[in-house]
């Protein structure tokens, strides 16, 4: 099971928006429909809405009535366009949008129909690189996490924020699946509740033990000594190592300086934008205030109270304590490590 | 309209579960429904916890059959660790008990009924006091805090957290009513969203502006800059400065500090226990976690998911700015200031 997969003409996703009540499958047959499921999280983390966008992207390819190579070009220009402004942040959809336009337009391909078969092989590769690499981060972060550890972890990183095995919870999963007794704290994450909905979810069905913890108590363990380590993942980072990730991850990298408590994030490279020289270049969503003041449809308070929401924040790489990459662990300065690491040399 | 009151023969308070969608009020008419109803949050917020016990041992000395003094005394030490033994961390509860137990032992009424009738009478000036002292603190904290400045807030700390009023929302109305320009951002804070709920409910009915922000905003909005002056309430201030509040205030303190903003807590000198030498000494309740995972019976996941629900925390005195008590503010060394506050010199 893979929470976005190609599944004969459509993307077929997981619908995030029901879980934990209902393991349910929507089949996305328009780019409209992916850049919808996008936008209003039915997919969401960041490799899965980039493995989403390569798919929306080989759809679009299938669903264009081009005659000609470039007149397929052009509409697929077009139609990424859509897909990369569903959501701002997450680095990894336009990423994938770009890689498989470049593919696109590079020339390789004799017919319409052998860019459109193309295509679908480079997003199914980016959606099976995504499994690969993650294992990878797993066992490169997982050296991190000690027997005993109690492990204090932000949103969902796990098998659904990616096509499968997760980032900063694939670290848990893969410490825990080498034999290490693991204790994870997950934040429940308002307003969303990936924390509480989905890590939680996830964790039950993996056998790790967990507890679910409300945002504003994640200081509290720490203060007792309860907190051996701070997982998270990222939506984009920087290439001077500052990421932007879930609201309220920056508030965990200050407590974690103020009590010293290693501090890390884990994400692949396809999240490293060099393009981006520091977190203040990196654009932050703010969404609906109805996701506060209305979760899941059942109203917290009425209508008329006010409310924001953004969406993430970004965290000065001064907090971290290394990035867990598929090629290692990246150290300070990380000008240097994260260019190395998105060369694909070991870090 | 005051949130606890006696009402021929009960204790009459606002439901503040209800709100805000229903302005109700309960009758209690025993010992143990007011018990129940402090520690089912019925009524919450240390000052008005406090009244609510003080009426309580007022009704309790009404309903008991005792003929002697001697007789109603010893009732009455029972009842009042019926009262004592509701909520643990706010200390204004025991306060207002022992405070009117020392007016029963003191031998000072002639028979059952004008003791009877001299403890009413005390609680109700512990009720009227109480409006009396949030009014002082209004004024003294409304200079800290600047025209047009925005403060951020946690729980809920208005006229529903006392009997009228109220202390660090006290503060914001008091600095409004003077004609500043201000601008309140009011942490929801889960688990029970006294934020968003009771505050932005009390915000809207003053005309104050307002945004609720989920917990896990509240740093981003200091790196921003968005951020003046930090105002939260207190349920039990150490002799050294050290309080317990509503959990998630240890997290605003580390904030505040990392961001170079003001920190205040605005109790009043019954909040402060000075048989308490540090924060570490003070008992922090924790609560059901269906709290947590079923906030006012709506499950955000399913009831085998585990949670953890500690409902105060401690944040050392270093992290302040100062207290502000209706003797004045507060300042280092804590030790020697609130011993003065407490008796009454000016701070």
């Amino acid at each position: 099971m893979r929470t976005v997969e190609w599944d004969q003409g459509a993307v077929k996703m997981i619908d995030q928006r029901a879980l934990p009540w209902k393991l349910e499958f929507v089949r996305l047959e328009t780019v409209e429909a992916v850049a919808e499921g996008i936008r209003n999280m039915t997919v969401r983390g960041a490799p899965a809405i980039g493995a989403a966008a390569g798919f929306g992207l080989a759809l679009a390819a299938q669903r264009s009535d081009a005659e000609t190579s470039d007149k397929l070009v052009s509409d697929l220009i077009e139609q990424g366009d859509k897909l990369k402004a569903a959501r701002p942040t997450a680095v990894n959809l336009a990423w994938a949008v770009d890689k498989l336009l470049q593919i696109a337009g590079s020339g390789a391909f004799k017919s319409p129909a052998e860019l459109r078969a193309g295509l679908l092989a480079a997003a199914q590769e980016i959606a099976d690189e995504d499994v690969a690499v993650n294992s990878r981060m797993g066992r490169h972060g997982a050296a991190l996490v000690k027997d005993g550890a109690t492990v204090l972890h932000h949103c969902n990183t796990g098998a659904l924020a990616t096509v499968d095995f997760g980032t900063a919870l694939g670290v848990v999963r893969a410490a825990f699946e080498a034999g290490k007794d693991i204790h994870v704290l997950l934040d429940e994450t308002r307003p969303r509740l990936q924390g509480a909905r989905l890590s939680a979810w996830e964790l039950e069905q993996l056998g790790v033990s967990y507890d679910i913890i409300p945002d504003a108590a994640a200081g509290y363990f720490m203060q007792k000594g309860e907190v051996d380590i701070i997982l998270v993942g990222a939506d984009r980072i920087a290439a001077n190592g500052d990421f932007a990730n879930k609201i309220g991850t920056y508030q965990l990298a200050i407590m974690a300086q103020a009590h010293a408590i290693s501090f890390y994030t884990v994400a692949p490279t396809s999240t490293i934008d060099l393009a981006v020289s520091s977190g203040d270049q990196i654009p932050i969503e703010e969404r609906d205030p109805a996701e506060v003041t209305t979760p899941y449809g059942n109203p917290i308070v009425p209508g008329r109270f006010k409310a924001r929401n953004p969406a993430f924040d970004v965290t000065p790489h001064r907090y971290l304590s290394g990035i867990v990459t598929e090629h290692g662990i990246a150290r300070p300065p990380y000008t240097e490590s994260l260019r190395r690491a998105v060369a694909g040399e070991k870090v």
